[in-house]
């Protein structure tokens, strides 16, 4: 498929990286392509600069979120949660109608330090914010409730034996989205149901931000025993 | 142990019956006890009322909040979240200084009906409130993240291969709280730190709750595979 990943970060660059390796054609979209191919310095947790990742990626392109978003069939959101909506906002310069967005993006204020407080949450979510601002677009809310080395490669922990979930309005979407998940190496996949199931999994980060700090690794999920 | 369990629901039920089994001198704390030997009805779930469960539970005695909680080492706060600060108000007629205080409640609103929203959450939790008001309590947040059966027989879904939290600022009351958890067949008991460690842990409940609309059952936990 033609997808395209919002976000040049971390998150991003497992997710493209990921998908290419998996044979799809992947544009990584971002607000200043020449600004982020300056890039010279590690992120704030030691990762390194978009340009030296992408210089062993050469089937990944990077454009503007509109170029990126284009031409794709399937969008990935992986900016931070304050970055989410004016990513999805210049992406949408481009026609949005009918394209899935997988948002796997978390609603995190890191405004008074850390742990982050949640910026939206309760009786609304970031992936609701999303559906609403963009009703042509079929939202797909997975992949927030665990690391980005794990989102992609579920295996490296009890080799894949936990669970991811996903919450959407649209059943052909999420039937796509699983697919791709189920290509990660996802075994346990919960379809939560509309939308409105992304409050659920967006609340789950003050406890996993917390087990992080306990179990001192974010090499872990959390699998559901029924 | 000498234990208090305060609240006569199902919840408290679950837990008070438990512990009298495992030998413990069990009283359950209420607020009005000539009204609750006088129930008659099922409550809102079709669970029996306290008379009735309590016939076939000889040893359990039935008192005051504060008469359950005057004679206890360890009380269980098994009362829904709106009642809990009531009723460890109504408890703390007793001195309460240097007890445990096991909160299993959760901060549920439903005053807009199902599902309910947080009334506390994020940047605070019951737990702390509870912390906070009474000082000279230990309390330790746990339990509060799967349904009454499961908590006291974790055994009874995958035989017991799933975890449970627990957050306290008093390391001998973890102390004490892990070794009765261990004794209801709990395995994975993974200590958060502090008080504050209960925000994540309540912040769960949206995702267990609509887990249980999906699923059709409230007999599942997580385990955290790592």
């Amino acid at each position: 498929m033609k997808i395209a990943v919002l976000g040049t970060g971390v998150v991003g660059q497992a997710l493209a990286g990921r998908l290419a390796e998996l044979g799809h054609e992947v544009t990584v979209g971002t607000r200043d392509v020449e600004g982020t191919m300056a890039k010279t310095s590690p992120d704030g947790m030691g990762n390194p600069p978009y340009p030296q990742w992408a210089a062993g990626q050469p089937k990944v392109r990077l454009a503007t979120f509109a170029e990126a978003a284009a031409d794709a069939e399937v969008l990935v959101n992986a900016t931070s949660g304050s970055a989410t909506l004016p990513a999805v906002r210049a992406a949408s310069a481009a026609d949005l109608t009918g394209k899935i967005l997988i948002d796997i993006a978390n609603p995190l204020d890191f405004s008074a330090g850390f742990p982050p407080s949640l910026f939206v949450k309760d009786t609304d979510s970031l992936g609701e914010q999303l559906q609403a601002e963009f009703p042509g677009l079929r939202v797909v809310k997975t992949l927030n409730t665990l690391t980005a080395e794990l989102m992609v490669r579920p295996r490296a922990v009890a080799d894949g034996n936990h669970t991811v979930f996903m919450a959407g309005n649209d059943a052909g979407a999420k039937k796509t989205v699983a697919g791709l998940l189920e290509s990660f190496g996802h075994t346990d996949v919960i379809d939560l149901g509309d939308i409105t199931g992304a409050r659920g999994t967006e609340m789950l980060l003050p406890l996993w931000l917390r087990l992080m700090g306990t179990l001192n690794t974010p090499m872990f999920n959390i699998k559901v025993v029924r």
